[in-house]
């Protein structure tokens, strides 16, 4: 091998990259020593900024654990999240479209009834979201698991809480015969992104709004269909048109309509106002995708 | 704002980095935006890959401490470091040439005095490296530190011991009036990186060899001249040509001299046969970079 000059490395690099033993692998680690080196050269990075780039990795790192991932965040602010939920959901037109999981769901979740109150005493106004799971042709699908989360009022997820004991503000809800599911939460409200971490103080140092809009999570992985991870935003919702992580869509928005004090939509009783939202989830079939 | 699609998004997420508020940190973040999105969508990132990347990310954070830097490592298989490098030395044909810093530097080596054995004790054949410190017009350079660090007869640094309770094998040299330096060390071998890290998984799902030539490191930082982060490279070592971190050059290959056993480089007295280099190192003026 000649030794390395700047006009040889990068080729150099590739060679080597590509004697991975999969192919696919391969693919990813040139491309990827192809893209990171042509970044390098285009910015002329300097070593003080390599060196910074160093420590904010191994920063992000550190702060990282099982229910905090900064790399998730970043990739998220980046826009990266959605283009590779963008790239890999090529859903059809009819399907509900998936946008990104974010950094805060927890595996496990308990299974609730139809109805049950996720939120279970926490402050806020009360939310029912109602709606079915439905089949590319609209027929209503039974026994489909929604695994649903939030944030809290003050726009924090149990993830980033150390002193809770039991699942808070997440749960999963099963459909029933008729393929309709009954969630009981309270409104969620947008929130700031975390601002404590290496990610908060790259975004702090832009003009960029650190806000989501006020929206509840889902995640519907169910047999034979493709996994839907999605969110509901609520319409008029602050933030909608600025949201941080790049995750907002058309199709996502549903109106909370405000309803009186009274009967709920599980046909239970409740002595305040609330809020109910509707909204028919429609997955698509395993294999059946469709580019769009 | 519209809503993202696949063409619309790098363009956003594009317009919202730039608002960074130095002209630099926008310059830097929007390429870095730009290249980061395609590669994602020239390899077609699937969930999958992207979920391994972002643990995988995590778990280089998790392993590195004060001690062990797996991001440095990462950037030196890349190619990202000597890129860096040869980006941000540009030194008249003259100077010595610069290489990768690595990831086992450790500020604070004490200062011995010339001659001195910065192996003290340890197994490996005894080398002396000799020579001056000269400025860009070839005259000596007293009063200079010479930086020294290097591996152990397991190619283990300092940095990846956890049982050293005082420097081993790393030590600061001073030039005298004259400009030369003389360090006693033991001669270095050649050995594979750290490969039980996330950066080992990943070379060894490679034909990539994971060793590093026989060398030993200076760093010199000499007021009123560019700062010099070298290595020296045994002629005729295993790996030359090879060097998993892109770091060999031509001109910091020295040839080890065999010595009887008697007087040594600094009149001093030895009992065995050992090994010595004679290497001049050529400082670049501050300011005056010469593109090459």
């Amino acid at each position: 091998m000649a030794f390395v000059t700047n006009d040889n490395l990068t080729g150099l690099a590739v060679e080597r990259w590509a004697t991975a033993h999969s192919s696919r692998t391969a693919e990813l680690m040139t491309a990827l020593v192809r893209h990171l080196h042509a970044f390098t050269r285009e910015v002329s990075l300097t070593e003080d900024e390599w060196a910074a780039a160093v420590e904010w990795l191994a920063a992000a790192g550190r702060i990282s654990n099982d229910k905090r991932q900064e790399f998730i965040l970043a990739s998220d602010v980046l826009g990266l999240s959605t283009l590779v939920v963008q790239l890999n959901n090529h859903f059809s037109p009819q399907a509900t479209p998936a946008t990104v999981v974010g950094p805060f769901h927890i595996d496990g979740s308990p299974e609730v009834h139809f109805g049950a109150d996720m939120s279970d005493g926490l402050p806020g106004i009360p939310l029912f979201l109602t709606g079915r799971v439905l089949d590319p042709d609209g027929r209503p699908l039974p026994d489909v698991v929604l695994d649903v989360w939030q944030a809290d009022a003050d726009g924090a997820y149990e993830a980033q809480l150390s002193d809770v004991d039991e699942a808070q503000l997440r749960a999963k809800y099963r459909t029933r015969a008729d393929g309709t599911y009954c969630v009981r939460t309270v409104s969620p409200r947008g929130y700031a992104i975390p601002m404590d971490g290496p990610v908060g103080n790259l975004v702090s140092r832009t003009g960029i709004s650190p806000y989501r809009p006020a929206h509840v999570h889902f995640l519907i992985d169910h047999p034979g269909h493709e996994r839907l991870v999605t969110h509901l935003f609520r319409q008029g919702a602050d933030y909608l048109d600025s949201d941080v992580v790049f995750g907002t869509k058309d199709e996502l928005i549903v109106s909370f309509t405000e309803r009186p004090a009274g009967k709920t939509p599980d046909d239970g009783i409740i002595d305040r106002p609330y809020l109910h939202a509707e909204f028919n989830f429609a997955l698509q079939t395993t294999g059946a995708e469709c580019t769009r």
